[in-house]
């Protein structure tokens, strides 16, 4: 097994091009461009076996032909020689290679085999592959601009401490120009491509102890590989180097059409949203905020318990500020006006902060000396978890005015700050950037990044990933006897029942009247929809009637199917009604869902969720985050649930993630009752689904 | 009555500048060095009594002292002498002044006193104003830089056709300096400040026929004179100038606590934005898309009918297109592949759209004749509303090659045309603005101006606003009979009842049994809460002993008031419920609110309204946009409710707009049951309040 890998993902000495072209503007000509361009320190070893020169470099027939062995190649072949390459590069023990062609997995037949081959060359071991479908890899500290992406034809490319990691090869390109104009560098960006080996996390993972490393980005297309990129984030975490992600795939979520499971409530969008919470990682909504966020998630930490977050503003323009107050406003951070104590000390320096939410200084003017006062003051309140200025005009053709004492002061002890520029100041932007101030340029990108920094959370630590199901054979539906039986193992109460055959004698049954009878059999799920359930029976001659009846009408309506046992459940009534699920998500492992019952759940899909197992805090947590929260907390002067025993029945469930050796693929209870506080919860009906090896 | 106003607003002869600095760079003595540097052809005069000469200019003592009359006066004095200046403005028939001091209305008891006296001055006429608080006039076309602005220090002021007024003054400046940069001209931009006198609408209106002004970018803090703008917004519709809008608080709708009631469910914001809508003018969500959206504008037209609209997208980079894509998605807009038909034609000039949603180039690569070749098919193709040209990296540095196609196609005939930047490119982005073409630079700015663009509707043309009850006296509020009485008025059904006297013998009642009985009483509008009502009465004698329990709870709750009457309603039950309520918003007039009925309303702020009336066609159109539809439209199997109906009592309800002299000022029918299909509709609890003269 060959380690060397790592190092030479980034930090290759000889770096061999395979199929690269004469014509520097072709794709596959690019990268020698590029190296030499950048100063690259190492060797470049040129393969292409129709020619005796590349480009003024003398070319070599094959990796094999090579005077010495490269510990990295880059391969910009077609598919059919690229596999070829791939394993010429095994043979010769190159630890890696980047691979920049497509045609494998989902194109077609010819796909799947190149896809299968792939796999076979890969299974061998000895090498690890960036890609397919990578347009490079490029370290700028080293020189190292191995990439195909024309971007990278920029000069003076903008160095810095941020790596990228990038499902899309294109945007490692627009970062690039979009980051040079904001004054934003970067330590490396690769594009991970189709991760059929290394993923991203993996990927990231290499520059964690590298310290021209400060920060990460991704750029995310669908989630792989979570538990590489789990790990990657908790070790960043532990280094204080953050992580942002900007994720594709919100509007699948908005399109899709709710349905009451577990399944859609949680998808994939949310799924990977909260994944992506739950490691720290702070995920914006915006392009632009992706690129502006990071020196904020350098200075505002993460926080163990949920947090809204507080600003306080100080502005030279109301119209300005009130942009980003409303853009901030409307993720959820509190915009908080200065306290009592905090407007004395700003009239002890002859600033009049009157009663406004914001500190609004247009009288005051645009002056150094105002502002950094007002900011000295501010950073030194409290109240605040952050502070920002909202710069106006004067940004754009005097920034000494009100852009350099924020610059000053953000050198200084306190309170995390932040600036808002209203006016179009590349330069004074540019220059904050480089000063590491944070520094927002639109007020939907302020609000986004200040969102995204101050609800970020410490990374929770928990049992490994455990997604199964992928390979496994599907899952043995339990009935819902067998169901109960599950969920009072995992601590949820279920509602008082017995099972009967619809033959037998009847007996008295342990609880009051009036009952419920449904049709017991795994075979029927839609128990409803069968004519399985008869509601509200009164008394014995009324169940033995509606055990009859269930058996006709499911025999009717099934084409003959014979039921052979019913379940008869006590009637009862809660406060309001919850779904709670539980299932193994195929990428990020168990999860645990809550969603508002009843038709709430699928008209407003008022539903959360979190990575399972969850603690107590973590359920309270997810009932509080439902809209439907209210009515099970003294709606309208009803009764309150007992959100207590929901919180516990929430952790209950959660724990079927470590349950029964991970057996338990997936538990749904539809409803849960919440009853009024001190009564509990109840089970009233379940559905659960256990792999059977 | 001086009519001259208009012309001397933003086409001066001769502008006095009151109070005006000697130092050009004190806020008051910005002006003078603007209109200087801009030009201005008129000429200027100075007014400051306090020095011979100011900047080089000679300077005058007084308005009054002036060889020659102004036409346009700038106030720039404090509020005691900027009062002063305007009275004597009013004395020379100066037709208009523009004020910049603030110091009014909101500034406590100086404050109002100040506003008092403006109030006065004005109401004397002959002069008309714009602010005070305006930070001034400019028209860029003429040179008149009027403005103490710092922004207008920037040389070579972008001009263009596009009429900016702005509640905020410091706004007018970044517009600026972030149209330069995108390479978007303004024709002029007005700080409207406080709109004591001239409105926004009314200032817009006076550019209606200028051939220079070719749309109109309103940045709006708070709806005022909402009978104005909606003037401007029709006459500009006809001439086919399109309006775009950008308000702030869009947070506090955010923000409020939602209520069961009509008020509230119709928040400031959610107001505005439906008045906006109804006046045929664009709400962007974002300040970048206010500056973008404008192309877009004069291209698509607005629509009669509620369009989510179609795009076809083209791409040389997948990662950067999905961003769009998904930003679009978001906001509602569909974007479709192209059909069957539409990819035989892209296959005959050589290009394989493959079966995606999105049509990628990326392996064509960035090459001029595919991409125009591609967008020329696009343009053809029935299906889209709008083609949507992703250009990756090459737009950069070689925007020959994937840019000018767009380019070059936007100038021929076809289905409007817009393209999304994904690198930084601003030299390709000033070349596709100064050419009229719709070009993005952030995805979220494509998709929020997309959306605005393809949802705008052509305005609704309707019976003046009549705000109502701004100066009345508070209304006074209906029993329930007798909102009963006014809403079968109306139109309305409403379930069967009688009123009963406490103390009178009982009737037989003219519908079944059981019925619900309530107390009858104007001043009691929270009937449960007093203990007045009595659910599920069976028979005549519990009706006897209802009344009875209703007449000892309510004195025993509200400290011995005393109960008369009594209504005895049929109880009935539906499909659904909502909440129907109409009433005069102080700004914008009539409304008709609909929402989900019980506690969804409260929980989940599941509602719509139109400007009143509404005819069938909105009526429809609203119970549309409720999420809750879905329970009335057949949801799991239940019953449809009648939809008609319901639709018919939307219409009648929004009618009390015009009926009864318009007195009617609030009218809340919570809940009106939606019964099964064919079987109407029925009001079952109702309040409303009507004005006494």
């Amino acid at each position: 097994m060959n380690t060397d890998w790592a190092a030479a993902l980034l930090h290759p000495r000889r770096v061999a091009l395979v199929g690269v072209s004469d014509d520097p503007n072709r794709t596959s000509g690019r990268p020698l461009q590029f190296l030499r361009r950048a100063g690259f320190e190492g060797e470049i070893q040129v393969v292409n076996p129709r020619r005796e020169t590349v480009q003024g470099e003398r070319a070599w027939p094959s990796l094999s032909a090579l005077p010495e062995r490269p510990d990295h190649a880059f391969i910009l072949t077609d598919t059919d020689k690229a596999l070829d390459a791939l394993e010429e590069c095994q043979a010769l023990g190159i630890p890696v290679a980047t691979m920049l062609s497509a045609g494998f997995g989902e194109s077609g037949e010819q796909g799947a085999a190149n896809q299968a081959r792939l796999a076979d060359i890969l299974a061998r071991g000895g090498i690890r592959l960036v890609g397919p479908s990578s347009i490079g890899v490029v370290n700028l500290h080293a020189g190292l601009t191995l990439t195909a992406n024309a971007a990278f034809a920029e000069p003076d490319l903008p160095r810095g401490g941020i790596f990228v990691g990038s499902h899309s090869g294109s945007l490692i390109g627009a970062l690039v120009s979009r980051g040079k104009r904001k004054g934003i560098g970067f330590a490396g960006l690769v594009s991970v491509g189709a991760e059929t080996d290394l993923s991203i996390g993996e990927i990231c993972a290499t520059t964690l102890d590298d310290p021209k490393v400060t920060s990460y980005m991704l750029f995310i297309e669908t989630l792989r590989h979570a538990e590489d990129l789990r790990g990657f984030a908790l070790a960043a975490a532990e280094r204080g180097k953050p992580v942002a992600a900007f994720k594709l795939g919100r509007s699948e979520e908005a399109a899709e059409l709710a349905v009451s499971h577990t399944g859609s409530l949680a998808g994939v969008d949310e799924v990977a949203d909260i994944f992506l919470k739950e490691c720290g990682i702070a995920r914006v909504e915006s392009f632009e905020g992706l690129l502006e966020v990071m020196p904020l998630l350098e200075r505002v930490p993460a926080t163990a318990l949920p947090r809204r977050g507080r600003v306080g503003v100080v502005t030279t323009t109301g119209g300005g500020a009130a942009m980003a107050v409303d853009q901030m406003a409307l993720r959820g951070v509190e915009v908080v006006p200065a306290s009592a104590e905090t407007r004395a000390r700003l009239r002890a320096v002859g600033i009049d902060a009157g009663e406004g939410r914001i500190l609004d200084l247009t009288l005051a003017g645009a002056q150094y000396d105002v502002m950094k006062a007002a900011l000295d003051v501010l950073r030194q309140a409290p109240e605040f978890d952050l502070v920002l200025a909202s710069v106006g005009s004067s940004a754009r053709f005097n920034p000494e005015l009100a852009v350099q004492p924020a610059l000053d002061a953000a050198q200084e002890p306190g309170t995390p700050l932040a600036v808002f520029l209203v006016p179009d100041a590349p330069e004074a932007a540019q220059r904050l950037a480089r000063a590491g101030v944070p520094a927002f340029q639109n007020p939907e990108t302020c609000g986004d990044a200040v969102a995204a920094a101050l609800s970020r959370r410490t990374p929770r630590r928990q049992a490994p990933l455990d997604p199964g199901g992928a390979d496994r054979p599907a899952p043995t539906v339990l009935d819902e006897a067998q169901s109960y039986a599950l969920l009072a193992q995992a601590g949820v109460p279920v509602a008082p029942h017995v099972v009967l055959g619809v033959d037998d004698p009847l007996p008295d049954l342990p609880f009051g009247w009036p009952v419920v009878v449904k049709v017991l059999d795994a075979a029927i799920p839609h128990k409803t929809d069968a004519g399985g359930v008869v509601l509200g029976v009164a008394d014995k001659d009324a169940l033995r009637a509606a055990i009859a009846t269930i058996r006709d009408r499911v025999a009717a309506r099934t084409g003959g199917h014979r039921v052979e046992r019913v379940l008869v459940q006590q009637m009862t009534r809660g406060v309001g009604e919850v779904l709670l699920g539980f299932r193994r998500d195929p990428q990020v492992g168990p999860i645990v869902v809550l969603a508002a019952g009843g038709i709430y759940t699928e008209l407003y899909r008022d539903s959360t969720m979190r990575l399972a197992p969850v603690d107590r805090a973590g359920a309270f947590e997810m009932i509080a985050e439902l809209k439907y929260a209210r009515v099970l907390d003294g709606f309208r002067g009803a009764p309150k649930g007992d959100l207590a025993a929901l919180a516990d029945a929430i952790v209950g469930l959660s724990q079927l993630a470590l349950l029964h050796e991970g057996r338990v693929a997936e538990a749904e209870i539809n409803p849960l009752f919440v009853l009024p506080e001190g009564a509990g919860v109840c089970a009233i009906d379940g559905l659960a689904q256990v792999f059977d090896t």
